[in-house]
């Protein structure tokens, strides 16, 4: 039998002043349309400790969990029942926890009631995406007008091996050392150890207010639920605006051994950098791994070397087994970011500057249909080509670990992804190389693919 | 010639993050419907020091002075043409006006923005209003859950005498040795002397966060500059909402020797407070001045017995010339209201509880035709009485200090109130008593009535 | 009967964490040789609302007033035995004043034990003073490594009338307008107009930490308590080292119009920055006062002039009539100092620099064989004369207002000064001037002088 | 070759407002007697990376580091030569490491010139001893008045393997849910182990001013050098005012598995808790492990009960394998302990009704005749019995890791302990268990005993 909590919670932060209208809104916002998603996030949090990426089996030991927003005259409250025990100490939830329940409340009931269907955000144009984007942002309080830049993003898997991990903790590590922050998309693995590793740091070198971003969304956040150590969580509404959140927040990238995923990021940020209008806009890009990740990259830089060619590697440096070089090059790349901002009088908190084309910002539903007509050659614009590898990637993970995506790949079997031959030669590899790495699944796990080429 | 400043400022607080599209209606706000209101309200902040209760005189003075909404990619800039020199030190403006002057766009551009015209805010609705009350103190950020309860609104006239004022800053004094806050309508007077005694007496009980909150509005803030003294200031964007915040945010009053304005508040007060659905909600009322003043409160006893009868008498209490026994009788009755509001889970900070008959809160245009048809007789309920009877007085506030009020009158001659015989001999009685003890303009200056009975 | 409260309360600050021994010592030294000094000492900071100068109408008003530590387990408590009732509201001492009582104790028991007959401080030698001097300030906490110059020193009488000090309070306001502390001797007058102006200003500019620094010493507390606005309160041992926390400690001085004592601080100052050794030290000095008050400067000037030479003229500005100019010279010494400092890597929150003659710091008791002997004529060195004059100023401010002094003036009758005869018409002039313009007594009272010439 | 950096770096904390003569008796104090002390603990907070438990190998490997306190005009400098350059992120200190080194300089002083050979202190005494350790802990700032009893010390050894280092952490993370701090010797092993896990517990916990306390001692500090999580570390003298200040600051301990060092805490622990003065002083106490461990305590129980008695038993609890049930039930003592304190108004943040007999106090200095003249029998009382093992374990430990205890075996070979016989055979049978368990040293490198029976 699981161990399970029934009790009811304060929010924090913003919702802690509602008027009554809001009240009643959020409780029927939470009881309608979005409760399922609400309900998934939240086990989401609570569940953290346990390890699995298969957001199914969590809702399923947890079948019975449930949250209800309560209307009380001094505010709101949140009804828990048979919440899973370990987010709780003695019967009283870890405060972490809570603050990142607060924020996965506040994030899907501000998209729910101030974004979706409002004739303020147009979200059919680009400016209406970023617009839409910025002010979840803000509302979420994470736009710290008053901090220099320091915000690191870092990508790479969730089912990394232990010598993987490591090295990612021990680049947190030195980014912490360099008063350097980490945003990562939540979840264990590459996202969890720089986290871990910068925290150590900031403890050492006494900075109090060292800042850990988690940055998710509904469909992936059952497979990577936000440590605790997430002091400030972000809930996008898909996986293209989580995307635009981290390239707009972040002051530089640092990506990690991974698989689908992480080409999936790759892609998605090569294929903007590219854009024309980028050009002199500096943003830091490192690849970086153990000695022994070293072929990944290697395989990776290659793909990339044939598809988006030789301009696209400029973009970013390779540096490996090396964490305090990665640190020093990143907190160098920063301070170029610093200095470029302020001489364009740029804010620090939000990269206006930086143009995200079209094709990145349409979210991407994933069916059979959609991956079968992926327009995988090379007739046609770097760019374009890389937003639809970037498609495909992103449908393969959704295959792996979502749960919309498994449902369908059960249903109608794998998905039939068409590339011309040469090109398809290449994706083999590269798909192939991450199965044998064992970089779709947690360890321990057997991989079956969700796709055929 | 007038000494002036032009230069350019850098807004402070919520106006630090803002979208590129908030930016750029701001500016286009600022330059279209509101640009009036805004550059009379940003004059008013920057002219403080000036005794006048003529708003237009001040905007003679300053006839060539200009606000305007800069954008830059960072955000937003205020440029200020010709502004009083007297608001600056060595050229750097004083960091409170600063603030002052950020509040004051927010407030404005926040209300024609987001409540004005929106489906959300229905404002013929006593639920709407209020929530819109509600939405103007959030965003102004005056809403703070984890403060206890302390907040007493004062009010009085602002052409008092040197010993009211003397006693008024004694009052504010007592209640801040007590830890207790103030809150005004801003300006000179039994606006000013509240907070500096509490400001004093935070200093000597080391009371670091003490608040001095104004409410204004657009039509009154050029008679009543805030103080920079203030370090919380909302524009409400009318009388009524104005009154609204204030019975709202406060838990408690005091009312100091005024004239017409400070009637029309008690009028507003007593209506509300009498209704039946406010039978139990705790709200201490005192009504307190120096020896010297005594006859002005019992003329008003008079009245509200006359008018509003013994039931209404109950509501407050009079005190005089004793501020530690004020202050100790409204520590004790804010004590009362905190215990009120813990035992029913109310909120601190907004009196969701208190009932506002629509009456009180429908907005009144004191046009000649609306000024000679208000029903002044004792053949109504009460609180309709008292509704009538504080529009009567906030049509003679309007033509004394307000520019579109003194403009109507210029034109059109004196309001003419029709009352039956024997409220009218009351009211002129207590109107004159006003007249006599030179209540109705600042000192110095020769009042010539703006209405006839 | 006057009104007195008897309570025990918890002291503040460095008493919290005392050992056995230090309570058992403390508990011991308040009974024993300092009982008095500290009961007198208490009794001023309790009684600063009392407008007096006579130290003993205090003691007599509050003969029955009492003071005892009290040992308990967790540490010390306070028991006071009738005290004055208006250092409380409602029963509870006002926390400032609660703090400036523990500041009280703690320099009267860190002299007692720690300075006074230990081997450490050779109270003979010039370094062994200062060193002293440093200990007594760094023990009270108000030496402040992490903070800019900002400190002025303002001198000038205690029973100035309300021209000069409503002017006192202006300066103090372009003062604090322009981030500059205040400190003083505490007591009203020009030691009170400064702190409160500068508070207003403080407040007005959003300074949060802003100091209002009180000097005083046992014999001259009971004429001149600190008001609470006070924040930081220290003790001197006496009248010398009292000054030398003064030029040590403040960036630059202001000297307002006042008596003896305001005379004394002059000729003390001028003394040692015109000792050659000094010559580089930059040190901004302006005396200052309401147009009504230029006869009393150029009086004074002509007396230095005449006694000091024109060297000393040099050494300081005098503005009249004009608080910002006042203010934006002080602000601009004070800028010289800090890049001083910086330059020489000088501690900014102590003067070690500068040198002060050992005729300056050695304590001069004036008794009338004392008096009748100092060296009154020009036959000597420049800063000779300055410390005798400043000797002589010192003893008739003792006559006046001390304890000790009064009571040796009426045993003995009034001091016997000898002068060269040239030396003795101006200092005539001057006293006579003083004496005239009432500077000697607070207003209302009489004066008869304690001296003869 | 070894990687060091030359440097010259500012101190932190108390060490910042300096009298000119403080600055240069530190100077030269350093340079004096005190220069090697300072130099040898300067060096194990720079090396705190490097495992290894002979303090002379560091020495060794950095024999030419040097510690220089330079005067200059604003306050001293700290000139670093040779020093070992992990401490160093690009050349800039780590700011933790920056402050224990400040620390340790501000404790080797102190105890230097204001503790040793003061008439103050009486070191023979047991008030004495007692008032110096309060003066040391004072003056390095931890007693903190205004905090909640929070502090559990972990005692444990410093060689334990990756299991009982784990259990360690986990049981410091159980802690730090519970709002507990944690206080260690420094070191690695058992001392490091709960602060890192405690680190992450509160930063899920949000527990900003978590507290990682470090009491080391000269003659162990090489061995065991502090980890920059320690943010507050105090020097104690010697290993008995050491372990006083455990008893006296700690609300409660634990007792992970350790070997003789441990073993020494333990009697020293228990032989205090017997005296009967302590006999209602609340003190929760608990030693546990995980699983692999449960021998080491029921080998430490049975010597317990076998040399100290049943009484000694009920002083502690033994909690195999569950760290949230050590956490819970040193939780709950730690609530008892605030409870009794509060009733008793005893201070928080210092034991001093905790009775501590003079044979616990006296220093005991480990010579081959101190050794061999142990009276190690059971005709003595229990207490003495335990206060005489506890010398001869205290022996072993600096026989295994000090260096003035290493060059004494290697001169004279290994200690000669005489015991009656069947003690000697249940000491045998225990440190035959410590060295069979590797307890003696660090992992890897074999043992040979310092002793013989």
């Amino acid at each position: 039998m699981t161990d399970t909590v029934s009790t009811i919670i304060s929010p924090e932060g913003s919702l802690e002043v509602l008027s009554q209208q809001e009240v009643n809104r959020l409780r029927d916002t939470s009881t309608g349309g979005v409760h399922d998603i609400l309900r998934r996030c939240a086990l989401a949090i609570l569940n953290y400790g346990a390890l699995t990426d298969d957001s199914r089996s969590v809702l399923e030991t947890y079948h019975d969990f449930d949250i209800e927003v309560l209307q009380q005259d001094r505010g709101v409250r949140l009804k828990l029942t048979n919440a899973p025990a370990h987010a709780f100490v003695d019967g009283r939830m870890i405060r972490g926890i809570r603050e990142l329940l607060s924020s996965v409340l506040r994030d899907i009931v501000y998209v729910s009631n101030e974004i979706q269907d409002q004739p303020k955000f147009d979200l059919n144009s680009t400016d209406g995406v970023t617009n839409a984007v910025f002010h979840i942002l803000r509302n979420a309080g994470v736009l710290a007008p008053s901090n220099d830049p320091s915000l690191v993003v870092c990508w790479g898997g969730h089912s990394i091996g232990r010598v993987e991990y490591d090295y990612s903790k021990s680049v947190g590590y030195h980014l912490g050392l360099r008063d350097l922050d980490i945003c990562t998309g939540c979840g264990p693995g590459a996202m969890k150890g720089p986290m871990k590793g910068a925290n150590v740091a900031h403890a050492k070198q006494r900075r109090k207010h060292g800042r850990y971003l988690g940055i998710s969304e509904p469909g992936i956040i059952a497979a990577e639920s936000p440590n605790p150590i997430v002091n400030q969580l972000i809930i996008m509404p898909d996986i293209e605006k989580r995307l635009e959140a981290f390239v707009r927040m972040g002051h530089g990238i640092i990506v990690f051994p991974g698989g689908v995923g992480t080409a999936e990021e790759i892609l998605y940020l090569l294929g903007i950098l590219l854009d024309p209008k980028n050009k002199d806009v500096p943003f830091p890009v490192i690849f970086t791994g153990p000695s022994s990740s070293e072929e990944y990259f290697r395989k990776i830089d290659d793909f990339i070397a044939y598809t988006l060619g030789e301009e696209a590697r400029k973009l970013y440096k390779i540096i490996i087994d090396d964490p305090a070089e990665v640190a020093r090059t990143m907190r160098a790349g920063v301070d170029d970011v610093t200095e470029f901002r302020r001489n364009q009088q740029d804010a620090f908190y939000f990269n206006w500057r930086l143009s995200i084309p079209e094709d990145f910002q349409a979210p991407f539903e994933p069916t059979h249909e959609a991956m079968a007509a992926l327009a995988l050659h090379k007739e046609q614009p770097t760019h374009a080509l890389a937003a639809n590898l970037r498609r495909a990637f992103s449908g393969i993970v959704a295959g792996n670990v979502k749960e919309n995506g498994i449902r369908a790949i059960e249903e109608h079997g794998p998905f039939k992804l068409n590339a011309e031959p040469a090109l398809m030669a290449r994706l083999d590899e590269l798909l192939t190389s991450f199965v044998e790495q064992g970089r779709m699944k947690l360890p321990g796990s057997e991989y079956v693919p969700c796709y055929t080429l």
